[in-house]
């Protein structure tokens, strides 16, 4: 038996998303198909205006339905620092944390040559744009420790030499409440390496 | 800062599915904010279409686009026999198993005293007249083994006690390559209980 034409085109989308395989998206359809019409309505469409209404804020990158985010327009956020991001889903996670006050920069992707992605293809020119035009005092690259990761934050610290800001990056290291019987060698390394002298 | 508001109407759809939390259904949604118009239009068209288009068969009560379903309209399959299930998504897991050719019969539901459902609120009405104005040699009862799957079993086979055709429930036991050790008491008395003499 196969399942009816609209069902199996519900699957097959659910399918396509993270983390959700065949047994899952046949459990979500069968659960979307005992939801209410007025849910279904507006999970329909709210698909639709995710894709129609969302669009990248001028300046930082982040998402937003208007021309400038939220964060940029926020006048009581220190606007001196920027805390460089590689996707708008990190602000929301960074936010929720409530330690972070400046402005952020999404680049919207990493240098990554085996993909073919180039600094052209990220938001780096528009980051230099705005340490050039606004007063900027420091950026902290926020970027994850991997090889695309640490190439982009080498490029963008090379292309800021001489700018006259302090450039800095999140400490990599053991997470507190970690056992370091059970840490990996890379991070291990990581964490003899930027070792800090307590006395 | 809180997310635009197509996106945050969608991660709220999406946090009322089954085993999806708050963290999963942001994750979800900005995965969805990445796909593809074309990707995008299907998923929303097909989550109207299953409300719009998807009805019940008259005969069995599987899900169908039409007014019976593809198994009620075999006629290869064997027809003296239905297998009573709880839930339509059942019918295409057993499918799967290739291990039945007869008919089904969708309950749509248990009977559960404690929820208000009476025996008139799931399909065994249906069922009934089927036993009687088809040619039916068995049935089987395919039931979760649980309070309401059980008080089920035991209605639907009292109520067809003079009908002369065969009741069957499927075994409950211990599942093949299930260690002793780990088996729950219940399902360990419900073997013994079922016991089978070998010689």
């Amino acid at each position: 038996m196969s399942y009816p034409n609209s069902l199996s085109n519900l699957i097959n989308c659910l399918k396509q998303l993270p983390s959700i395989g065949e047994k899952t998206a046949e459990r979500l359809a069968f659960a979307l198909l005992s939801k209410d019409e007025e849910y279904i309505k507006l999970f329909s469409s709210s698909l639709l205006d995710i894709k129609q209404k969302i669009k990248r804020c001028e300046i930082c990158g982040n998402i937003t339905e208007n021309d400038i985010c939220e964060i940029c327009n926020d006048n009581s956020r220190n606007s001196d620092i920027i805390c460089v991001i590689e996707d708008a889903k990190y602000i929301n996670l960074l936010e929720k944390m409530k330690c972070y006050n400046g402005k952020y920069h999404v680049l919207n992707g990493l240098i990554s040559p085996m993909n073919g992605i180039s600094p052209d293809d990220i938001n780096i020119k528009s980051l230099i744009q705005r340490i050039e035009n606004e007063n900027i005092n420091e950026i902290i690259l926020a970027i994850s420790p991997t090889l695309e990761g640490q190439t982009t934050s080498l490029y963008i610290s090379k292309l800021l030499e001489d700018k006259n800001i302090i450039i800095s990056k999140i400490a990599y290291g053991i997470p507190l409440g970690a056992d370091i019987e059970y840490l990996d060698p890379m991070t291990f390394s990581m964490a003899i390496e930027n070792r800090n002298k307590i006395s």
